[in-house]
């Protein structure tokens, strides 16, 4: 594929509209220093790595391939001067060449104090169209990629004082605490998102209504079911929580459940399937396995998840971030 | 036109491809408070019209129509909750409108202190394709539109404590001091891009090559003179200096030609044209006038400014903002 024109250099980046039947899906996300990530517990690579990582996800949560992005980046002085950009850019490029994003363009400034980071990303949907959030039916089951809570639980860790140890690669095999942590760590530094799904969804036009879990599990359905106009039910035995989270709650007093309902940043998808097609979804992508965890209701039904014989409202409770 | 699929309210915004033939272009600006603008010289509104403007005038220089718009904007807590935002907004719509462009997305977030705002625009290139700033050759002529210098001593006034007058509508026929001190002041503010005399170049491919004057004159014929490996020779006597420009600048001590040269922030265009098109050239678009002010030489001759009988080097000397 090579249907950039005119990349960094001039005005503007060009490129080739896309064939005829794939629509263009863009996104943008700001972070903020301070608000949106803590330069104590972040590296500059790991910034540039999520700075992407934030956007794909919302691309593969349209269905979408993502093709090209465009990074504006505000920095103080200091930080100018400092091996910091360098580092930055490397884990911007580290993740976008897995998944054969082009940097064209973008903005570079200087600030008074504080990082700022804007990366806008453009993808190509399959001639089958986007998946929106608005398309759940009543019936419909509701999946999640992944586990629920790994971010979440890496976060406050973070805010507990554990750092990811350097030139470690997480490896699912290794259970020692060490290597536990690392990898619940880099769930919240480096979130990997969930391209091949996306592209898997997408193309075979599977789900019925799609979203990314960017603020939470409860949050995020509650999107879902007000964009499509629907209810849900939710089982809560169903969620996949990874095993490290609920050891690792267990000795450090948090609730993984309420983690994998309200803790965001997972960056997993969650997606609704008409009944008929819940036998063409792959059981795994990239390695990443498929959880189904409830039912799409009537909306007079409300939005609810259930515990054994126990079955409560599920409110928002996940992380804002007024997103436009 | 109605090529949005879906805009605000999903994880990304979806747009059906542009017709075959027409190329799709790009293009992102970084606005920082304090490095960028200062709010107690920048109404919200003018904020939120420039944020627009800026990123209008890239499309322009690549002779393209301005379509859709994102746009992220970071305030801090005071900031959120007051008019500030509502007033921003208005004036990036009351330029948007004007050109057809449509809001699709963006991303809104708190800051610790200072404002920041990203704008991107996606135009959408005429079948000639985009008018690059590599494609200047010797012998092409060198044009440039309206009046140059206006918005440097808008900003110099700035400085100095003048303050446009509230409701007062820019006339050029008025000629009293309060009336032409509020037209510069409203060309550094509110800059008007050229998206009719882009629209002119970009459907005929009148142009060779094409840049639109952010940095200053000086600056922009040094990248443009880069892009194309040419050299240029400028006439100072045909620079188009506002006589508002050269009136203040004699009762303030300003030299105005330096600041036709060196003020950036005009967002006239700067275009190349061949000697047979000349001809083709309009007057006028949109009662903005054109002038020939000097004409592309070889590489080896270097870019220099001729004043009488002298000619020197001419060096850039506008405001660098780091382009990427």
């Amino acid at each position: 594929m090579s249907d950039l024109v005119r990349g960094i250099g001039d005005d503007a980046a060009v490129l080739k509209s896309a064939a005829a039947g794939h629509d263009l899906v863009v996104t943008t996300d700001l972070l903020i220093e301070e608000i949106d990530f803590q330069l104590n517990t972040t590296e500059p690579h790991s910034l540039g790595y999520k700075a992407l990582a934030v956007s794909l996800s919302d691309i593969a949560a349209m269905g979408a391939r993502p093709r090209w992005g465009m990074l504006s980046i505000g920095v103080p002085e200091a930080v100018w001067k400092s091996k910091t950009l360098e580092d930055f850019y490397q884990g911007y490029f580290q993740l976008a060449r897995r998944y054969g994003v082009t940097l064209i363009g973008g903005d570079v400034s200087r600030t008074p104090d504080k990082i700022v980071i804007d990366s806008f990303v453009i993808g190509e949907t399959a001639e089958a169209g986007a998946v929106f959030r608005s398309g759940a039916r009543a019936g419909d089951q509701i999946f999640v990629t992944g586990f629920l809570g790994d971010a979440a639980a890496g976060l406050r860790l973070l805010a507990r004082g554990a750092r990811p140890h350097r030139d470690t690669t997480p490896d699912l095999r290794q259970t020692d605490d060490a290597h536990s942590i690392d990898r619940l760590l880099l769930r919240q530094l480096q979130p990997e998102p969930r391209v091949g799904w996306g592209l898997q969804i997408g193309t075979q036009k599977l789900a019925t209504a799609m979203i990314d879990l960017s603020d939470g599990l409860s949050s995020d359905l509650n999107h879902l079911c007000t964009e499509s106009k629907v209810g849900a039910l939710v089982d809560a035995a169903r969620i996949p929580i990874d095993p490290l989270v609920v050891e690792l709650s267990g000795r450090r007093a948090l609730d993984p459940l309420m983690l994998a309902l309200h803790g965001g940043e997972d960056f997993e998808l969650l997606f609704t399937v008409a009944p008929d097609d819940v036998g063409k979804l792959p059981k795994r992508v990239d390695g990443v396995p498929l959880t189904r965890i409830g039912e799409i209701k009537p909306a007079t039904e409300g939005i609810n998840i259930s515990e054994g014989s126990r079955t409560w409202k599920l409110e928002p409770g996940g992380w804002e971030h007024f997103k436009g």
